[in-house]
């Protein structure tokens, strides 16, 4: 297989430098809000299912110092990448290369933060251009595992977050059940619309009552500006400037 | 038992009178919102399952002209003044007195409507100062089979409208299972604050996907003022002008 084409794309106003394929799966915003939700503190053990190219952890290691930072890719060519965006942004990240429903002995231990972006596309859906953007946005491992996997390596208080689709929702509370407190943030384009996607924050053994927050509002006014770009400030405040995303106190008591 | 004190209150704009007692559950703006949720069109059936003093379905009944209302309600007292209450709004209401989850075979029929604002205290909470009242408020019927008897009661392709604490949506749509597609429009009471409540919409054998709408909020600015109300444009349509709820469209294919 040829080497792929890769872009030299940069992130958080300049503070994260990431190669990824010109044709592949490519991150966008989801990875660095998935990044800002995660309420990890220093010297705290994290780890991401499925980090593809590596956008997330890199991002909370940019934003979090001393995290041990713990990947599982199933793609051969986006952990390499992973390691590369790593060391290009002076971020140590252990990947290893293993499908999340067997995972190595070595991250079967308790975590304090498991994050993870599964992918959106149900089994079915039409084929992504690419392969590798086909196998990284195509759900061959059902939902449930990823969120069944995320709350097992997660330790008793530790945290599970998961970034995906609204519509997905129900799905990802009853994976929960009963085995860990939620609270959701609703991602919106825009004021009044429906929330595309959510923000999941699940802690393992949590008792606290289920909480749905207001919603993080991504764009300003009604319609798409085609001049610049429309960022509100709460999303600039994650997407520039590398902030943590605001969990209404709830992580606070971790 | 001695005739309890009621008082007689106005709601709607002057619209809606009705007789709650004194000091037992009084309807405020939740079974407004209730009744400004249900999509209902002339000449269809709609159920209330624990219709109270019938505030819900009055609403319901003066916004959408030529409805079959029926309610069902488990205390006496209250099934007579929803009676009362229908007398006085000049709207015909039939309510029967039975359990929900008993309910005679002529409340057996698929409704267009069902609908309900369950209780909101589990068992075991610190009772109400009365009696009438903290039955109306506790749950002694699960919430599980008031969202399995709604939706029996619903015809195929009908809906299901409920009002519930916002903590326990993962139940309700956990009670909902695979039967049903489901709309969620959070109400916080300030904008960026968290959903103190949910109105969940389910249509019957839906097989839209699960979607999650902006919040409706109640209430201008950041804090209570003390000096007149500060309903937002968005309540008044509802509590003053009994306006119907937007769905967002996603009652509009029905």
């Amino acid at each position: 297989m040829a080497e792929p084409a890769l872009t030299r794309d940069v992130f958080l106003d300049g503070r994260l430098i990431a190669w990824q394929p010109k044709d592949g799966y490519r991150a966008a915003t989801d990875p660095l809000l998935l990044a800002a939700a995660v309420p990890a503190r220093p010297g705290q053990r994290v780890l991401e299912l499925g980090c593809g190219a590596g956008v997330a952890l890199l991002a909370l290691g940019l934003r979090v110092p001393g995290l041990s930072l713990r990947g599982v890719e199933r793609q051969a060519e986006y952990a390499a990448l992973a390691r590369r965006n790593g060391a290009e942004n002076g971020v140590d990240l252990q990947v290893t290369e293993a499908d999340l429903v067997a995972l190595p002995p070595e991250l079967r231990e308790g975590f304090d933060h498991v994050m993870a972006n599964p992918p959106y596309y149900r089994p079915g859906s039409p084929p992504a251009r690419d392969a590798g953007r086909d196998a990284a946005l195509r759900e061959e491992t059902p939902l449930a595992d990823w969120v069944a996997t995320g709350l097992r390596r997660a330790k008793g208080g530790g945290f599970l977050t998961l970034i995906h689709l609204a519509e997905r929702l129900p799905e990802i509370l009853a994976a929960l059940g009963g085995r860990a407190s939620a609270t959701v943030r609703p991602i919106a384009a825009r004021e009044g619309r429906a929330a595309g996607r959510v923000l999941v924050q699940a802690r393992k053994g949590g008792r606290a009552p289920f909480r749905l927050l207001a919603p993080l509002v991504m764009h300003e006014g009604p319609a798409h500006r085609a001049d610049g770009d429309d960022f509100t400030p709460g999303a600039q405040a994650i997407l520039r400037h590398a902030q943590a995303l605001d969990w209404g106190d709830s992580a606070v008591s971790a």
